[in-house]
């Protein structure tokens, strides 16, 4: 009685870990939220139960409380328990809120990392994330409510990789421009990274709005760097 | 002729991806960096030629220059040469230098993301980058020279991840507290992250050198939240 909480990664079944990849074929039970990649469950065995607790589009997700209550029932039932998480389940992934969960069980878990947007956009886009002058850190930031962050301390990191920024782009480049970031700073979005349908914009601060004036953005990974452009 | 600059990962074969160990198992030339894992090399196969490049103890590395040219070399000459690369190439893998050398040459490449030290080492450890109120945003630099770095913004970023970070802990210790980051601030540190040989210490910024005096700490992960401990 195994929970897995693995990374599905991004960009399908190329992009698993070998070790996921072991997992998923033998599993008893995968919990998976929206993936962008349906071929990673065609992996899994003919007996395995699989269940979506994922948001897409409109539909409304399960709650974390019952996703909870299904990770002690599976957990208690069934040897090999998935938990498949988008990207690397240690990033914005509500992990602990489910370690939690099953931590009064006598349950053991094992959490497998898996490739992130966070590092794999920038990368695939070709843009690095770490150079010698310009890149000598980068921070990592949800966008979903930019009003509780502090951009002047945002602004002055070298490169910034922003998640679930699409919906709130026109007040995070207001925010980032009133703390004095240059309108020169270079500024890409990819979206859908790693799949087929991957597209990506390039321009600086001050010019993006107009490219992407009405486009629907989601899901992206925005990258914010001192290069000029 | 098709030079693939992959990410071996951490944590060996079992952490590589899926798309990564199908090009080893093929590959003509592997020019690769020091890595965790040596059976990551035997999965290459009988004819493929394997080229250490990698800085170790105390011997002397190739120069940049010296791998830029056999990068040049093997790329015209050979149908799959791979660019092994510990973790993920983009993070400080000194990727784009190495791509404008091939740049002038009619080589195509691809770039193969890799599960990065940044993320997994926290994971294993159970320290979540990101959490609700305490962990908004994340940071990644390099600790290689703390003096270049400017503390009193990073001291302000919820949680720092520092790789390169061992030889300079207590001067970077020092500088977060001379820019007000809390003492009782947590810190993890995670050697030979993801390897049989795995070592943990936690502790706060007040009495983590205690820990970890006279011990050699390289290759670690250092992580400070804003999780008091």
């Amino acid at each position: 009685m195994t929970i897995y909480f693995v990374g599905a990664g991004v960009g399908g079944v190329d992009y698993l870990t070998v070790k996921a990849h072991g997992l998923i074929t033998r599993a008893d039970v995968i919990i998976y939220d929206a993936l962008a990649d349906s071929q990673i469950l065609d992996l899994a065995p003919a007996h395995c139960l699989k269940v979506d607790v994922g948001k897409r589009g409109g539909r409304v997700s399960t709650s974390q409380q019952k996703i909870n209550q299904m990770l002690v029932d599976y957990g208690l039932q069934y040897s090999l328990v998935i938990r498949l998480k988008s990207g690397d389940p240690g990033i914005f992934g509500r992990l602990h809120p489910e370690l939690e969960a099953i931590a009064p069980y006598n349950i053991s878990y094992e959490l497998i990392p898996g490739i992130s947007s966070v590092l794999a956009a920038p990368l695939w886009a070709g843009m690095s994330l770490t150079e010698k002058h310009q890149g000598r850190h980068f921070a990592v930031v949800s966008g979903h409510d930019p009003d509780v962050l502090d951009w002047s301390i945002l602004a002055s990191i070298d490169t910034l990789v922003i998640l679930m920024g699409a919906r709130n782009l026109p007040l995070i480049i207001d925010y980032l421009l009133g703390c004095d970031r240059s309108s020169d700073s270079s500024i890409i979005i990819i979206k859908n990274a790693g799949r087929k349908d991957q597209q990506i914009w390039q321009g600086n601060l001050s010019n993006m709005m107009d490219q992407v004036q009405g486009i629907s953005l989601s899901p992206c990974v925005i990258v914010i760097s001192n290069i000029i452009s």
